[in-house]
């Protein structure tokens, strides 16, 4: 059976529920989670005055099970704007409900309402539940490579 | 021996410039480029008084050779801007000129002085002359894949 979730958005009394999940999946991720500064710098980024990210919680009887990180990137080709999903993480004791799948539907719709020429997001290749899903869905999957400098590299590029 | 690029961004007097360029991009990339509606957009979202994007200019004794474009996007676990290269193109005639080592220092510069926790970007894997590139500078390749849902399967999605 699947469980109704109720999404909404992070606020100022659901922010340390949405850093306990950002820590899970940092967890399942095998990345270093965000550190004090980072849980500050946050805070900031979500319910500051010009934020950077928007972020959702989904609840099911008032139980934190979700939440996904978006932000809006863009296409040069179509000249629109396409709603970049950063991350979606469902706690492991609320897998295999069809908590993800409402929390990637309420991407859909917010791509849809915001006039989006595209969703876009990247999956860890171990990940083969989110990949298996993403093939269902028809998603296309993309022939490029993602590349990174660190900060570090950044700081003292001498190429 | 290497050119030495003028970079300037991307403004009314050489918006044209910057829209052939794209439309080159579009070709070399196999892809289909803007429309008469889409260039109208882009004028809006370079230069409007919301820019989407940060666009530059290239050029070599006056004439245009090369353009890039970078957005912020967003690391949760870091809570710090990534500067995100969209294209980084140079005209086929000044390639193996050092041109394109030139824009990615300047992005990187960008990148530096804007104080992003990291630089990411994307290639095609068929783009084996920027791969090599971005071996030679020890850039970080991703396990991860991209996949996307465009602008119909969005609208239309039934999952």
């Amino acid at each position: 059976m699947n469980h109704k979730i109720k999404i909404e958005k992070v606020n100022k009394g659901n922010f340390d529920d949405f850093v306990q999940l950002i820590e899970k999946l940092a967890k399942y991720e095998r990345q270093i989670p965000p550190d004090n500064q980072a849980k500050s710098r946050l805070k900031q980024d979500t319910l500051g005055k010009h934020p950077k990210i928007d972020a959702y919680l989904g609840t099911t009887n008032g139980k934190t099970a979700t939440y996904v990180i978006f932000f809006m990137t863009y296409s040069s080709y179509l000249a629109l704007t396409i709603l970049y999903i950063e991350d979606i993480f469902v706690l492991e004791e609320w897998r295999r409900k069809g908590i993800g799948h409402q929390m990637f539907r309420f991407c859909v719709q917010q791509a849809k309402k915001r006039g989006c020429g595209r969703m876009e997001w990247c999956v860890y290749n171990w990940n083969q539940s989110a990949i298996k899903f993403y093939k269902k869905i028809n998603a296309t999957q993309s022939d490029k490579t993602y590349y990174r400098l660190n900060k570090e590299q950044v700081e003292h590029f001498s190429n």
